[in-house]
């Protein structure tokens, strides 16, 4: 075991090498001469299989499906505003169609995400042929969005929906075979379900969940010959369906008293809110959609607004910067997007930091929030594109407030899920009580804070609604540096009104020491 | 350590956390218990220290560094084909500009990113602070892009010059900032430094070898003033002049024998062309780059292919199959070269377990490699742009074979190079007379032979090479499923033919068993 974990941390942690390598020269050398007294070491025992660590085959599908999960928002954001329309009907017409076609997707794909997390929580290794399959399921649902947007243009038309019954179906014959074959050869399987005895057991179990899916979407395309509304019901039902028999099954065990079940079925495929969910794998995808979200725009700004030369020579007088400058409100938009999604990103980094175990639930609250954070870089170019003083900019930036509002309330609502359950799912030093547990609180309710008081600001001083607007951009990251020093303020303060007696400014001091300390054990190992 | 161990490993891979609960418990409280007697763990150090692992802020760096390179492809990808004009003339148009802009972009990202990857080999610990001086970096990196374009559009204009050279001082300044801050806290450094006595050597090296870029740069805008001319070709030897340098260097040694070095001032930011670069982060780049390119299309058609309800209903009489026939080569595109990037992944996938290290001239040969892969999506989008049979479409098909031919044959190079030195950097079951060799070696020259051969096979039998292209784009995932097999006949065959005498059968008997055998041992543990 000791040489397995070895090579696990030079596979990650390549910083580390230079001082390992004597180690692992020694435990290459040692595992070769004892390799019939122990446990073969990771990479001889992938050299001896043919099987390999499935870590960057999931990395790469993530980067794929965060690509996916975030790419229908590209033709809300690319709806061009008229200045003399109403931005009330605007936004009203985007609703229906292609905002609605971009939550669907990001849905959607969020769902095929966690039902690809859980078939890999299941799969630990891979070789080349599952590989192979998992690029054949991903690029099935890199098709899915296509299929919704027929869907909303053409509502009436059955072609959206067979395709996409179509993908789906295909998709549950691919993770079936995978499923298969992976259990066909043991070692690629969960050391779990490896030792378990019932190995048959477990296959079925998965089977079946996996195909329920293709399944219920077998009969949508069936019945959408007949009556498409109703196929429409039926695939909503297949996405609600875990949720809703969980929910009852909740309210039951609830009212009923808690019904024990049997714990081997319980630990994969339960759709339980606490079934463990990768955290890896959960912070992969939130990185992936905040970095393509905080580029939107540069793609939109580097394709389209380079002015052509003859355009300023002939309307500028030559002069480029007074060409650029008719762009000026979209590279504000640009640093005014990204650096809020890049410090939303900040603190979703502080929070699964201190998160040890990531649930379903947490999961589900994380992709709200990125959902909302998707929406972020449209809302900012809303902002930027209607005359000042309009009632217009009035409500982009109300939008924008609303928008910045929930992509950091659902943040927040994941640390309190993850309070509620401390022991499993929180260090120790961030639980209730502990010592940075109202630095995390005052981390995560920044921008919700912020962005309300903006909101409420705007609506009453509605004249200097840019301004207001503006000056929170710039405050916000500045308030990021000096929060731990404005909660130590704070913290005093508290102390001092309510329990004065207490010698606050002491426990302040020592509290400072114990911050900056440096941990000089690590400077001697 | 072996505490400390243990927490790593829960970090990373949370599918394992189930099997390991009582043993992370157990080294908590025994932690708890011992903190004055052994070191302490790496969650206690992260909780006294205030401090993090890097690891997830390099990953989104990653990303968001891997979408700007290949973001310039975009404008190229864009660029509508005119029909009655000949491709060569507008293929002469583009390489003039576009393309050059997204090589020069390319290229200019991945430098920025090199030194990305140095600083975060130095600096292995992050807090609050570093976090966010990284994302302002990050947010002038995103920015470089656009600058480039300006350049080129207007060459004449020093505007473009002047903000380029302004992002690169300013992040030369942030960088420096990062080296102070994070000399000053030494525990947020690599060990090896921490440990050593001469750090305030490495921190002027450092700092020296950072603010060499960002001092040219301010020379440059002044000299773009006078003689902007002087000023690119001050910026070209910017990028160049380490390579320069150290080719000098290496001619030198070669000529007149080695020079022995000291061994501190040779670990950090030496630009040899053997320096270690982080494996994780390349594959992190690579896949980042590979996801992009791979849904390039898609967020074309997602977004443009679409029809709009009142075309169909007047132009193709309501027939939604027969509006959407007119997009059928987008789709098919689509499909080719989400399958070649895929598959262009798979192998360096494959590659990248095999390789124990990676150097700064395989990071090169790995850039090139993603150059060209950037550029496939474009190249499928041409073949299907035109009327068939026509020398537009030969061309373009040519093009394509080109630059699967160069993304390809840069991959093989890397073996190439890690064979050169691999004792160092390749695993031993895949050195030169390894069980894996031969077989690494055909999953490598697989799509260089094809593309050649499909080129070739276009140039002689010109009138069919669309069918030839997607033939060979139908069977090259088929050959890579079988490739192992394909192998053992190759190689089973080439012995009987030189070997006749060996008792090939019985060997390749023997050999399919070593394959196919389960290693029980990971069964029982």
């Amino acid at each position: 075991m000791g040489e397995n974990v070895d090579s696990e941390i030079i596979e990650h942690h390549v910083e580390e090498e230079m001082e390992k390598k004597d180690a692992r020269s020694h435990a290459a050398s040692s595992s070769s001469f004892l390799e019939n007294f122990s446990a073969p070491s990771e990479s001889d025992r992938e050299a001896h299989s043919g099987t390999q660590s499935s870590h960057r085959l999931l990395a790469y599908s993530d980067a794929l499906i965060s690509i996916i999960a975030t790419v229908m928002i590209l033709p809300v954001a690319h709806t061009k505003m008229e200045n003399n329309e109403e931005l009330r009907e605007s936004v009203q017409l985007l609703l229906t169609t292609k905002i609605a076609v971009y939550l669907m997707t990001f849905l959607i794909v969020t769902v095929a995400w966690a039902a690809h997390i859980r078939l890999f929580q299941v799969i630990v290794r891979i070789d080349d042929c599952l590989a192979l399959l998992n690029l054949a399921c991903m690029m099935l649902i890199t098709f899915l969005p296509y299929t919704f947007s027929l869907m909303a243009a053409f509502p009436e038309n059955i072609l959206g929906l067979l395709l996409f019954c179509g993908c789906v179906m295909v998709m549950g014959v691919i993770q079936s075979v995978i499923v298969l074959y992976a259990f066909s050869r043991p070692f690629l399987l969960n050391e779990q379900i490896q030792i378990s005895e019932n190995q048959n057991f477990y296959k079925h179990h998965i089977l079946k969940v996996i195909m329920r899916v293709p399944l219920m979407c077998f009969f949508a395309s069936i019945f959408s010959f007949i009556f498409f509304q109703l196929s429409y019901v039926l695939l909503a039902v297949v996405i609600f369906l875990p949720y809703i028999s969980q929910s009852l099954k909740w309210c039951r065990s609830k009212a009923i008293g808690q019904v024990p079940e049997s714990p081997d079925s319980t630990l994969f495929y339960t759709y339980l809110p606490n079934e463990p969910l990768s955290k890896d794998r959960v912070e992969a995808f939130s990185d992936g959609v905040y970095a393509i979200v905080a580029t939107l725009l540069i793609l939109d700004i580097c394709e389209d607004n380079v002015p052509d030369p003859t355009v300023v020579q002939k309307q500028f007088g030559g002069s480029l910067i007074a060409a650029l400058r008719v762009y000026g409100p979209e590279y504000l938009a640009y640093f005014g997007s990204f650096a809020t999604v890049g410090l939303l990103w900040f603190v979703h980094h502080s929070l699964f930091l201190h998160v040890t175990k990531t649930t379903r639930f947490m999961g589900l609250l994380n992709t709200f929030s990125l959902a909302f954070v998707g929406g972020l870089p449209l809302a900012y170019q809303l902002t930027h594109e209607f005359p000042a003083d309009s009632r217009n900019e009035l409500e982009a930036i109300q939008i924008s407030c609303v928008i910045i509002f929930f992509a950091g309330i659902f943040q927040l609502t994941i640390w309190v899920v993850a309070l509620y359950n401390e022991r499993e799912t929180l260090h120790p030093y961030v639980r209730y009580g502990g010592r940075e547990h109202i630095f995390m609180l005052a981390k995560l309710s920044l921008y919700p804070c912020v962005a309300l008081g903006t909101f409420f600001l705007t609506c009453i001083l509605s004249k200097f609604s840019a301004a207001i607007f503006h000056l929170m951009e710039i405050t916000v990251p500045f308030a990021f540096i000096v929060l731990r020093l404005l909660v130590r303020v704070g913290r005093a303060s508290l102390r001092l009104i309510f329990c004065p007696d207490r010698p606050d400014q002491r426990g302040a001091v020592v509290e400072e020491d114990d911050e900056t300390r440096v941990p000089f054990s690590a400077l001697v190992t």
